[in-house]
């Protein structure tokens, strides 16, 4: 069994964690830290663990991950940054699903997140835990900076088309929906729901933080700069991402095609058949990415549809894929879970 | 592995039979059927199954059901009295997720429901599948009747009071509260999101289907005659029901113990601290039950609160829990799986 | 033209005050005050007001309160009871939309609310405003108390009942359900949309701050004390409160015409056919209650059904219908739209 | 008074004109057709109209209809075709919120909407009736046809760059997300609560009859054929639709002033600040759009942000707005309501 910690666990990520890493069957949790709920037993905060999870919280500074053979933090951003250095000297593997060591450019990183970072030197050697990109060189990574919730859904919906350039990459385009609990846990008047029910609104148009990542991992695929317009929107829902995507063909070929050789052995990604609207309760509560290719009315527009539940694929799911593949365990281990609909 | 035959996989019961049965590792599902959509493949219809369920719709005329071990009735209520006899006589065993079984007096039931019961002999012979009350006769039972969805949170949350007969069996009071779920997957005016969204309402005060069933359930846990108002309401969830249960004490008691050790070795009744307040989502998607005893003041009045997923314990998770009970499994077999929070 | 400040304007009840008052053609609103947010134009943070509101919020200390006729406090609790007696001495009315004078007896007050009452000789003074009940006293009224949104929505329920004595009084029972607006403008995890969307539940069930105050209101209607069974639940709506009323019949009579004939001249409450079933939505964004009486099966229990908006006849509507008369205006001035519905 | 007749008021916008008509100082509402609910009071089916609209539904063949100055076909498509030409005849003027007189191109409408046009010879008399586009000829129409609500909110916002014409019309993108009361008050499942709410999905990407509108509308304005991608989107709201438009500069201009001095003269489009992000509910039940100007970091993509409600400025509030320009009144008569929020 697989002992694992997990670092800042009272954040939906953090609970989403807890109930894959619960039903999994290589994994044994052993730990669970939160600076100010300490002490509170996991159950008591979240009832829906009620009788399957009897950790408490503890302080981090107590908390003895080091005995882990893998720590995931569910931290806010910076966090792992200052501490997870010293658990990874210790030989302790870390899965960050915060953005820490997503950028590799450090001062575009500083720029961004607005804070000096505080081990660039792990930056450089952390692996962008995509697996449909980077399964390789995951397998044997120490430190994985697991993707953003977006960055997910948007890269595997243009990846094809940007591995064989036959699109404009100076104009791609992701107009991409969110529910609210990409957000957090956190008590903000925007995520109120009196506030963000019944409602639609763009944010962050001037420019969001998932930008910068994104551009990394489509230039890295592309082998270019690509150059990228990201919108993103709050719609309500709890969980789930829509990217819809716009590129203008400049080499013909047959898109559907190319989608469904590029993610033929892929588990989590599931090319659907052309003309499909892929909906978000779909994939609601399962690792999955459901990809739908168009081309309307022949024109050199193409849309792609690209869904993923922002707290499985998009972030917990995800981490727990990348460390299945880590630990040489079956990727879908813990992860086959169908989703739940209606 | 148990042969399982689904007849009429298409509203939300149907779908969540198969999420449930498709996960289990003691079943095979050898055939589901639909009169409408005869051809299509499940996974057309529900995406959420895509590359997990491989089946077609099959017409019940042809489908070979009489070679399952059990089979699933997911129908309109009225079909399976019609269509249950022949696989009864043929040796399958049947579990009607419909109401045809469900109340002894035929009378009764022919006047609730508005037609003429087409085998009132197997009405007799059928046993009521609240596993918490009838375990030891669902075990042999051929004819399973599932409970509905609000009798299995009354009865739920009522059955230690009216056990023991220490509140006031002629004034109990049900205030119940259900997602749109409940209402089907059916065409209906009432049921669009633009009109069950952000609004609030009572419906079937002067008289609900589900009355004659609880009521038919507590008097027998009673021995005597209990009088109960039920008041159903509408509630915009998709999954959920609350039940707000009244009653006076006429004997005073330990309630909060009473309940728990009434449901010490249930595995899917959770009898919370006192003065929880257990949340619908708190058991979204799972088999379970919450409940929460409350004595507001020390008054006479208690005030019990139950919630189940209307879909899983009350429709398919109890289902197949009466199947695990059935083929001597383990009750849990496939009815693990943690709530999905948030 | 009444010149009218507003106390505390950033929360709900402040911005649907606005809304009223705004379009009311008798009204001028010349000082809306907000201690963190003085010199924020009031369109920049409500965007919905923009080109119809040019006011900025001004600090409490600063703003020139003392030149209005009358003054809304739509502030927390605790804050009219310190600043409203110097606008009272100075001539001016008050309006508060908080509890601070509700409740007569001001030990019981301090019990509920948890700290000590800054003005106990106003509180003798204040009347409380509810029109159908206190609208004589409310003409001459200095300082109303407006009514919170569970007792509006639950005293208009009960009246009728209560007041001829028909029924048991000392086993009433009210299940409310609200809106998660009426948790207010405050950032808390609990209001956030992953917390409240999807998801229903009790909260308070062993005592909450409205039971005083509903059940002082029932006992001066009734002459006598009553004992009250309250239990609240939050539903996710934005707007809109259902109160769920049960009573045991002690007296027969011809309920549906008692509640007619009560109600008969009162231009906000609409008693329904009997049979009804009244939706929140049918009164969203209007100064309505709407009931039902019901007696199911024709047994001894009665149950009466009663929807308000909690922001308007449970808030902001009552305060400007109490303004009306307490300025000898049509009732109905500035309230008359309809509800909004889909 | 002007007396005005609807056909067909049991839709979401027949609702929504008696909401706006029965507040309007200058209309007398003097029928309401509906085949199928003929003599069913119009506030039996709408209990929010209760007390205030005393009207029953009418059958089409016996009400009186000519007698009107105006009638509005809040009918599905195809109605008005067959229906209006009577009334025009009779010098009755009319407003058809359906499709019927929208497309100029008779045989391109035929495509679209898979039926035989009844009255082409009225198409060519018919006026599109987007005010900030044409009210002078609005002004004298006997015919105007409606806008859709998509075309509304993408023209609304495309409109002050395609008219200068710096902009690729070449490579136009609307992105659109709507409201389920878009797909009107019919029994589908689609609409269902339990398949919308939660859930996020395009629909249509292949072709949408909405894209021939707005395309026709859009090469209009600037004297050339242009090319767009629309791709609507439904999102769990009631009402409101948000138009995300991308535009590639090819003149550069100081975007925000053009907007502004567009619709400088516009009652009911806001230009916001630049940066600003527009909700839908900032314009809910109101007769608004409000748009907002983006260039992200200074790139050559534009992004224009453009919102209404789908049934107020997106369908029965412009029709109201029409009416008042055709019949010389205020063009803000009774349509003056602040938006409702929360």
């Amino acid at each position: 069994m697989i002992k694992v910690g997990i670092v800042g666990g009272t954040g939906y990520t953090g609970v989403e964690l807890l109930r894959l890493l619960v039903q999994h069957p290589g994994v044994d949790v052993v730990a669970i830290t939160s600076r100010g709920d300490a002490g509170t037993p996991v159950a008591t905060m979240f009832p829906s663990l009620r009788g399957r999870v009897h950790l408490k919280f503890e302080d981090p500074a107590s908390a003895n991950l080091k005995t882990c053979d893998v720590v995931f933090f569910a931290t806010p951003n910076g966090v792992a940054m200052q501490q997870a250095p010293e658990l990874l000297d210790a030989g302790v593997r870390v899965i960050d699903l915060a953005a820490d060591f997503r950028i590799t450019d450090v001062a575009e990183w500083e720029k961004w997140y607005g804070m000096r970072h505080a081990s660039p030197e792990w930056v450089a050697k952390a692996v962008y835990g995509l697996p449909e990109v980077n399964r390789a060189t995951i397998r044997d990574a120490r430190l994985v900076a697991n993707p953003g919730c977006y960055p997910t859904a948007v890269q595997l919906g243009f990846m094809p088309l940007v591995e064989c350039g036959f699109v404009d990459l100076d104009h791609l385009i992701a107009d991409a929906k969110s529910g609210v609990s990409g957000a957090g846990r956190k008590a903000e008047v925007s995520s109120l729901f009196s506030e963000a029910s019944d409602n639609f609104k763009a944010y962050g148009v001037p420019g969001h933080r998932h930008l910068p990542e994104i551009r990394q991992g489509l230039s890295r695929m592309a082998g270019d700069a690509v150059a990228l317009t990201f919108v993103p929107h709050l719609t309500p829902l709890i969980r789930g991402i829509h990217a819809t995507l716009y590129a203008q063909v400049k080499v013909d070929a047959d898109f559907q095609s190319l989608y469904e050789k590029r993610y033929a052995s892929e588990a989590f990604v599931d090319v659907m058949p052309a003309k499909s609207h892929p909906e978000t309760r779909s994939v609601r509560a399962a690792n999955l990415c459901r990809i739908a290719v168009h081309r309307p009315q022949g024109g050199d527009t193409l849309v792609i549809l690209s869904v993923i539940d922002n707290l499985v694929k998009g972030a917990a799911g995800q981490a727990v894929q990348n460390m299945n593949i880590m630990f040489g365990l079956s990727e879908t281990d813990g992860l086959w879970q169908l989703p739940v609909l209606p």
